[in-house]
């Protein structure tokens, strides 16, 4: 099988950055972004004014440029990129990010200027992304093709395709608070050329990405969408957050990016029928990354919540089962496990509440260790003044819920998701006791909704086998 | 009118603590608290043994008890219960909190051991609130009945009543991380005595309280329930947690603290004829809190979007329109007014997005100024990477924004919020910037819902005046 040739746009040879300049803005930023990040020697600028920048030659033309460069990122001004595209087919380049603004998302001049680049495009076989997006960022290589914050190059196993640059940027922004790694992210912007389904092939077989999150206000080819998400979907769980419900939230999509976002309803079918997972929001979206990120898909749809507040643990179970999720029942040997030692008011069921008997770590391993269970739901919030008491003593979360992360790794076929609700300091504990095998989610709810999710999709992964 | 007796609740001339002793727990913390709270001339400690606790005497029996006294806290072992409340009687002392656990949460003995209780205090004119419970807290003036974390005991306007006391108690703990500040709290355990409708009644007319939150498991007197409601919710909003939405959820709430739940078709109807305002789970009811808190009601139904990002802009407007608000159209003055100075890219209207035009400012002061729009949700964040550029050059998020709190102000009016989805530091940003005026949460969708219900209460209410 052919290369995809996206793989030039994320593992570049050489680099055209056409419309470097000295003065402040992404045409002096970019180059300085590259070199800092190892990527020196791909840097080849453009400017018709020639000289150096940042210690390095600016050719005057795009003629000049050697052969090694196959990726051109345009950051001039809207009006000059067809006259750019026409030099960058003259000099053999055929991938291209145009980054300018200006194009369909603001009016109709705009929208003829995308047309004539798109004929272009066409006429001269050039692999646009964009215009008005930032392009990639590729975790691997720490490679991006605009400024990302630092610790967003920290690998990871989350591909993102974001129709906006903007939305993609503050997405990632999000992720390394969240506990979040990609492993390479495509803005798209107005596509003239690449979309999101060109993007969604690429990862359906990038060793790096395991989960797909994608952004879109509109499908650029609803039936090419529709073949690439039948392609990806048995291999990887895509995430799709899709602006445009309603009439104004479409109105605002085209005049973003230019997009026409369709019937509701259509996508609504789409998405199920493809076995993507639609999310209704921006927290929902990353909550669901974590979680698929992270844990292995259930084996089965019986939930059991272990807690130490009865009523999170009532808030659990509702949402799991409103979800489509069974409350586990739980084996003989659990509950008699769980019941020697534990306090005469303690009920031993599923939500196995242990209050503040101190039968966390029991009932974990336990309920952990039961067949009968498929996945679980931790919430192992004590009140702060409690904890605070506790710590008068030496005591610390560790020793009162037990090591949550190695515990875990005892059943690792298992999903392990913990809420994480209460004061942010014990959010905190919580953290260094979890390790990365559990995946913690704010509130019970959220949790409980995302494995509700995650079994959807290990059941819809199962009938495509 | 009399003034209602949970106020000997919260503001006690004397306490008996009942269940005091030198080894660690509840017994041996509550009085240091109190003492470190300024209360220490209202600590009345009893236990057989007698002798000093803290300083301060023990007394051997509550016959021996000043008549100041007007509430009791019992933290003994629950067997011991039914004698201490007749004791109480004896002593004159009517107001009870029952802290100790082991009643109808449990086992069959523990049912009949509260309906011992109950029985007694129904015999002696008792007002019991518990068991299993713990108790109250008062901002006002320091005084509660359980540790919580010194954070909490800032004043606020948010009155909170949970069922359980593990659930208050968390809740509690996130509220300061959260911006949120309570009035007064109460958990009501097993309800022997006082409920939800004898909260909700006092809450009513409580002149600190602006806004109450309730978490429970089911109604302990449905047509009371209701009632209480429709007196209160005219003048206050009430945000309704109730599990047991499911069987399962419902046998969870069951063996926690012994309530029958009911179905959850007919609490659907009386939150939605009462105007209570039903949440889904912990996160919303906190993101609602925050809103309902620091929010005028809205005037209208016609919201405006003024955003850096398209994207997350159609996210909000799709929230706010599937809610049932309207996109409000912007009157010709503010588009012209916004016009002036834009860069021809940028498309005028509602979402007012502005994309990286540094228009944010006059964007948002024209939307506020006008007539057709009643509230405003912002969206303000910027990729964090241009955020670090702007830092070389002097520049940060109140030159880039405008000083938004104070903006605001010149239309108190108007509800106005901010999603902060973004990099952490950002966030900060945004939360110095923006002061108590503009309610700040998390994701543009759950700022959107938060409006929708705004909206929906303030029509709510309008109707019943």
């Amino acid at each position: 099988m052919d290369r995809h040739y996206l793989w030039h746009f994320f593992e570049p040879k050489g680099v055209a950055i056409v419309g470097a300049r000295s003065t402040p803005g992404f045409g002096f930023q970019l180059p300085i972004w590259m070199k800092k990040h190892g990527h020196e020697d791909k840097i080849f600028m453009v400017n018709p004014r020639g000289g150096t920048l940042h210690g390095l030659p600016v050719y005057e033309s795009l003629s000049k440029i050697p052969p090694k460069v196959d990726l051109a990122v345009i950051i001039t001004p809207a009006p000059a990129v067809p006259r750019v595209l026409l030099e960058l087919a003259g000099a053999g380049i055929k991938n291209v990010i145009i980054e300018s603004a200006g194009f369909a998302e603001t009016d109709e001049s705009g929208k003829a200027l995308q047309e004539k680049c798109k004929a272009i495009a066409s006429d001269k076989g050039l692999r646009v992304m964009g215009p008005n997006c930032v392009g990639v960022v590729n975790t691997e290589n720490k490679f991006a093709t605009s400024e990302a914050i630092e610790a967003v190059l920290k690998p990871g196993r989350i591909g993102v395709v974001a129709q906006s640059g903007v939305f993609g940027s503050i997405l990632l922004d999000c992720f390394p608070s969240k506990g979040l790694a990609i492993s390479r992210g495509v803005t798209l912007g107005n596509r003239l050329g690449v979309n999101e389904c060109d993007v969604l092939d690429f990862f359906c077989d990038d060793p790096m990405t395991k989960v797909v999150l994608m952004y879109i206000e509109g499908a650029a080819d609803g039936v090419k969408l529709r073949a690439s998400l039948e392609r990806i979907t048995p291999k990887k769980p895509v995430i799709v957050l899709k602006s445009g419900r309603t009439a104004e939230g479409k109105a605002a999509a085209a005049s973003h990016t230019g997009s026409m976002s369709g019937s509701d309803e259509i996508y609504d079918g789409l998405f199920a029928q493809t076995g993507a997972i639609r999310v209704s929001g921006v927290g929902e979206m990353i909550d669901f990354a974590g979680v698929f990120d992270r844990q292995p898909l259930p084996k089965g749809n019986r939930i059991c919540v272990v807690t130490t507040s009865g009523s999170m643990g009532a808030v659990s179970i509702d949402a799991a089962v409103k979800g489509g999720l069974v409350a586990a029942s739980l084996s003989d040997k659990t509950v008699n496990r769980v019941r020697e030692g534990s306090p005469s008011w303690m009920n031993v069921r599923n939500p196995l509440d242990v209050g503040p008997s101190g039968m966390f770590r029991k009932a974990f391993e336990s309920a952990l260790d039961d067949a009968g269970v498929d996945m679980l739901l931790l919430f192992c919030t004590i009140p702060y003044a409690v904890i605070e008491g506790f710590g008068a003593f030496g005591i610390n979360a560790r020793m009162w819920l037990g090591p949550i992360g190695e515990i875990r790794r005892q059943a690792p076929e298992k999903p392990v998701l913990a809420a994480i609700t209460g004061h942010p300091d014990w959010a905190q504990q919580m953290r260094e006791i979890s390790g990365d095998g559990v995946s913690l989610v704010e509130y019970p709810e959220n949790a409980a909704r995302a494995l509700v999710e995650l079994e959807r999709y290990a059941r819809f992964k199962k009938e495509r086998e």
